[in-house]
This record gives structure tokens, C-alpha cells and sequence, in this order.
């Protein structure tokens, strides 16, 4: 009985006789194979994930991945590994799926081209819509899952804490970016968990901005938001820091930030709408000399991508849950001038909030 | 007029009113809508690319990335951006495809739940599968794209070239695999473009091998399989090395791939089926020792992204064409020994090939 397969169940009624993820080639891939299939490496390009409701799970591969996926398979009795040729999974599943008539599909992370397969392979089936149910499964983590984003948080966090040790006049963005990157692969990282963003000075004030060649300077405002993957968990650090000539505007900047993060975090708490989290931090930031620049939602759930299930922002009804793993990421940008934003991963618990992410976020001005 | 638009329409008959690309979340975002659309950087998550039979493109998005948009748009007159909000996407589609009833959709990139919408916003609209169509027109290159290849390719070679002098004893894959990508971003990459493999020892005979903890010691093979992206285009390169000790079978391993390697590429011309390049090599390393132990096809195109459009084997029928970005990689594997595998990315040209990575492909002997 594998919990996380039945956890999706539990949210689709009626349940149906099956659940199938298709991966199509890289990057569409279905996230959710590598939810309910535990496998720690390998692409499975082209392979197929059939959970059951007893919680089973059958594994359509073909050789290429085959002792990875019998590797992973051995710890776990619920799954079997069919290894099959390429144009032999069609009538694989449907032995295997026998005679399922309701089928559950992610067509959230399902391409096209694999629904129209599935329904000429399985002519008479009824096809029901799973993403949601899926979403909400995810959104909540175990604490197998909870563990990998500690591990992911703490790569990112120990990158955090040795920026200001790597800042010199003169570098570019682009060779912070490959340093921050390479601490991460040092400190046990599978890679980046998406493109490192480092923006000096007056791009600090674009939040999403791309780093290139711009030369650090004196009088420079840091942004560096960069995450790792960790077994394929994701972290979500940002840290801002100073660089040389203070600069007395943007040190209050950077504690209004830092005090619209803490309002945020103490919002968190289970049952309260992710909203209110967005609203204690803009209330913060509206209420001091820089209304209105905090441009973008606080946060988003973070898991085996980034931007795992639902982003929230002043709207958001959603009501937070015990388990859920979101980033709070309040900011304010002055154009032409710079920007500061904090982030941080946190899980929700039962009484608030715990800290996945440790690196300090507190003004720091670093020697030019 | 956008020549890359215009290739894709060439390849359907009858010509659709439309080609629409949507992206959902990263990582299911639709490549060609960077086919179209030359943007340097930004995920586009949400965004839709509308492309036109005279060569006119409309790009949708939200105010994130607008600037990134805009900018891009300015160097290409074709090119017309609109800054919606997300809930407006529908609307101004529908606005944007007018009296459209065909429109073409890359079924193979897109998500269902991307189609389910589309169906629903435009629903007397004629769907038309282009994705035979959009991969034709990518899998040949353009001089832009080849010069970009280029650069990918060039990052990768220079990152072989250094590989022999970061081999230490007792180093693990992880670290030696974090040193090459750290090279990939100092020379320019905006990052890898896929997982590097780093294999020593007997995990060198296992071809899709993830690094690990395992650490180098005399008399160790040793397989690096690596790729950059430079301004979204990816280049993917693998050379073998022998740590220490000789060892007299894998040196001729190691030579017999080389020849099978050239055989191959001697093989490529426009017009002839690309299973000759595969089979070229299969008959080199079948007449050795080590009959049978090529175990995967010998390439694969590359493009926007690493596994871009069709992989060749000896089945594979498909012609040659000029402007062809591809893949060369034959291998022999040994299990529990070691393996040797030697892969270039080149072009196709009139006359036969043209190669995009130049690190030396000999055998390399690295003292202990």
C-alpha cells in the first residue's frame, strides 16, 4: 500500500479503477511519476506509471532505465517493473489495466499526443480529469518528502551564507551565478532547481530577471535567487545583500522586507486563507515610504519542481494545511535604483510555521 | 516575414489559418514557442505564441516578462507583443485568430489541459496535429541556430579539453561532475542542458549511469557525458578517459569506438537514411571483439533542446538533410569492467559533415 497513491485516490469521488502517468521526452515529463514511483535518478522517457486503489503500482519501462527502475523497485513490494519495448507499452497497460472503464489522468502534465494514444488504446474508457486531485495530494508533504526539501533548503541555505564571501568588484553576474551554482553541486546538489537568478544594482529591481554581464560596483544593490535539487526536491532561497557605499535608503528598504517577512510568517497557521500571508506582508510594505512596490505574489508551494501546484497572492482563498511547503518571498523594487527580496521555505505545522531554509536575512553590507 | 514560420507552414497541406504555441507551467512549456519567438531568457510559463501564413507572430503574455518580450520584439518587426493578464489570454486570442476555423497545435508539446481549453475558447475551431510539421522544420537548422550550436558545442569541447587535468585519486563523480559544469558556466553556458553523466570504473558500462559517491582510482575508465546550453540551444558531448594503470583491452576499446565513430560520420550525407550512420558503426565494433556491445543507437538530433526531435538507430529510415544538427555516439560497454563512448554533435552539409565539438577523441591515459 503505497500512501501517496491512495492519498490522490482519497481526493477523486467516485474513485477511479486506475490511475496512468505518461512521460513523454524531457522536459514533458509527468512530476507526478516520480511521486508515486520513488526512484531516486533516470529520465523514463516515454514510460508509463499505473497506481491502483489498493495502492499497487505497476512501472512500464524500457531497458534503458530498467535496473534503476528494478533498483528502486526492491524496496518497495507495492511495485512491480514491466520492462518492455517501446511499442509494446500499449498492450502492456492494457493487460495490465484489464478491465478498468474509468481511468484518472493528470492533464495538467499529460501532453496531447499521449491522450490521443491512451484513447485509441483504450477505445471504451471513461477518462476523468485527476489534476486537481493530484495537486491537492502534492500540495501536502510526508515526511520522507519534508526531509528531501530540509536536505535542498540546507544546500541553498550554506550557499547563502557564503555569498558574501564570493562578492569582488568587478565580477560579473554571470560569474556569481556559475560560483553560487558550483557551491551548490559541492554541497550535494543534483543541479539547479531552475535558472539561478543574479541581478546587481539596478537590476536588482526586476524580479525576474536573467544575470549577464553587468560588472558589480560600489553602491550596488544583490539579489540572488537560486535553488537546489536535492533527490529531485526542490529549494527556493533568495537573499539581498549590500555591495560597498552604504546606502542609507536601501538599508530601510531591506528592514522593511525583512519585517514584511516576518509579518507574513506569523500569519501562517492551518486553516488560515495563503492570502492572509500575502496581505501581512504587503500591509507592511504599504504602510512604510515604498507602497505599492511590492510587485508580485508572497509565495508559492514548492516540491518536486519549484513551482509545485499553486502560486497565492492577495487573492488567494486556499487555506493553508498542515505539511504544505511554500516559500514566502515579500519584496520591494525601486526602478532604476535596486531591490530586496527575502525568501524563505517553510512548512506549515501544526501551531505555525518551520523553517526549512537557515541562511541569515538580515542587512549585511559587504566591503567593496 | 518570419522564415521559421513560414517553414513550419510549408510543411502542412492544407495550410492551417493559425499555429497556436502554449506553454503551461515550466517545465511543460512548448520549445517551439522559442522557435518562433527569438528570446534570449524567461520561462514564458502561461504564455501563447500565435503565428500567421504570411510569417507574423503575436506573442501573449503577462506583465512578468513583458520587458524581456518587448525587447525582443524590437529587433523583429514581425513580431507583435500584448501584456494581458492571465485571465485575459482567452479573450484576446480569440481577438488575435479572428475568423480562423483551422488552427494547427503541436500535440506532442502541448498539455491536454491546454488543449481542453482551447477546444472550450474557440469551439467550432478545426484542430490540425502539426507536430510532424513543426519537428520537420526544426530538425534542419538555420545559419542563426548553427552559430548558437556552435557556441553550445565550443563550451562543451573546451570543459573535455580540461577534463584530464581535474582527475585526482579519490575524487567522486559528484565532485568531478560539479567541476565540469562550474567550467560550462565560467565559459559562458547559461547552464547544462541535461543531467552530466560522470561513470568510473564498471559504472562506465552502464550508459545512462547517474553520478554518485563513487571514487576514482588507478585503473578506472571513465565516461563523461555532458552539454551547455548557450541562448537556449544545447550541445551534448561525451569523452572517455583511462585513469592510471594501463589496461590493454580498453585502450583497444577505446580505438575501436574511434574507428566505428569515424565510419559513422563517414556515412553521413544528405539523402541517405540515417540508420547507414547507425550501422556504419554497428559493422565496426560487430567485426571486433566486442561484437554486440554497442547496446543504444549512435545519435540523435539537437536543438533547442538536447533530445530535439528523433533519435536514429538501424532501423531508423528517416534521409540526411542539409542543415541537420545531430549526434554521433557509439560506445562499447563491458559490464563490471568499463566502457568507452565517444560522441560529437555535427552538421550536415552538402558534401558530408561538419564538426560542431572539436576536444580531442583519442585515447587519454591520465598518471594516478
Amino acid at each position: 500500500m503505497k500512501p501517496r497513491i491512495q492519498k490522490i485516490f482519497q481526493n477523486l469521488s467516485p474513485a477511479p479503477d486506475a490511475l496512468v502517468f505518461a512521460n513523454a521526452v524531457d522536459p514533458h515529463l509527468d512530476q507526478t511519476f516520480f511521486y508515486v514511483f520513488d526512484v531516486p535518478a533516470g529520465l523514463f522517457e516515454g514510460s508509463v506509471a499505473i497506481a491502483h486503489p489498493d495502492g499497487k503500482l505497476d512501472i512500464l519501462t524500457a531497458s534503458l532505465e530498467a535496473e534503476t527502475a528494478r533498483e528502486a523497485a526492491k524496496r518497495d513490494p507495492n511495485v512491480e517493473v514491466h520492462v518492455i519495448g517501446r511499442d509494446e507499452t500499449d498492450a502492456e497497460a492494457k493487460r495490465i489495466l484489464g478491465g478498468a472503464t474509468t481511468i484518472g489522468l493528470n492533464y495538467r502534465e499529460l501532453t496531447h499526443e499521449w491522450f490521443l494514444r491512451l484513447e485509441r488504446a483504450f477505445d471504451d474508457a471513461k477518462w476523468v480529469d485527476a489534476s486537481n486531485a493530484i495537486r491537492r495530494a502534492r500540495v501536502t508533504k510526508d515526511p520522507n518528502e519534508i526531509q528531501l526539501l530540509r536536505k535542498a533548503a540546507e544546500i541553498g541555505s550554506k550557499v547563502g551564507r557564503e555569498i558574501p564571501g564570493l562578492l569582488k568588484a568587478g565580477m560579473t553576474e554571470l560569474e556569481l551565478a556559475a560560483e553560487m551554482e558550483y557551491r551548490m553541486n559541492r554541497f550535494g546538489a543534483s543541479g539547479r532547481s531552475f535558472s539561478t537568478i543574479v541581478a546587481f544594482g539596478p537590476h536588482s529591481a526586476e524580479p525576474h530577471y536573467s544575470p549577464a554581464e553587468t560588472k558589480l560596483k560600489a553602491g550596488d544593490s544583490i539579489v540572488c535567487d537560486f535553488g537546489a535539487y536535492y533527490r529531485r526536491y526542490a529549494s527556493d532561497i533568495t537573499r539581498s545583500y549590500h555591495f560597498g557605499r552604504r546606502d542609507d535608503e536601501m538599508k530601510r528598504v531591506h528592514e522593511t522586507v525583512e519585517a514584511a517577512q516576518k509579518a507574513a510568517l506569523e500569519a501562517i497557521r492551518p486553516g488560515v486563507p495563503a492570502k492572509e500571508v500575502h496581505l501581512a506582508a504587503q500591509r507592511v510594505i504599504d504602510a512604510s515610504p515604498w507602497k505599492g512596490r511590492l510587485t508580485h505574489g508572497v509565495g508559492h508551494s514548492i516540491g518536486l519542481v519549484v513551482h509545485d501546484g499553486w502560486a497565492y497572492a492577495g487573492t488567494a482563498e486556499d487555506p493553508l494545511e498542515v505539511g504544505m511547503a511554500i516559500t514566502v518571498e515579500p519584496g520591494i523594487y525601486l526602478p532604476g535604483h535596486g531591490g530586496v527580496r527575502i525568501e524563505d521555505d517553510v512548512v506549515v505545522t501544526k501551531t505555525g510555521y518551520e523553517f526549512l531554509t537557515t541562511a541569515p536575512r538580515e542587512y549585511i553590507e559587504v566591503a567593496a
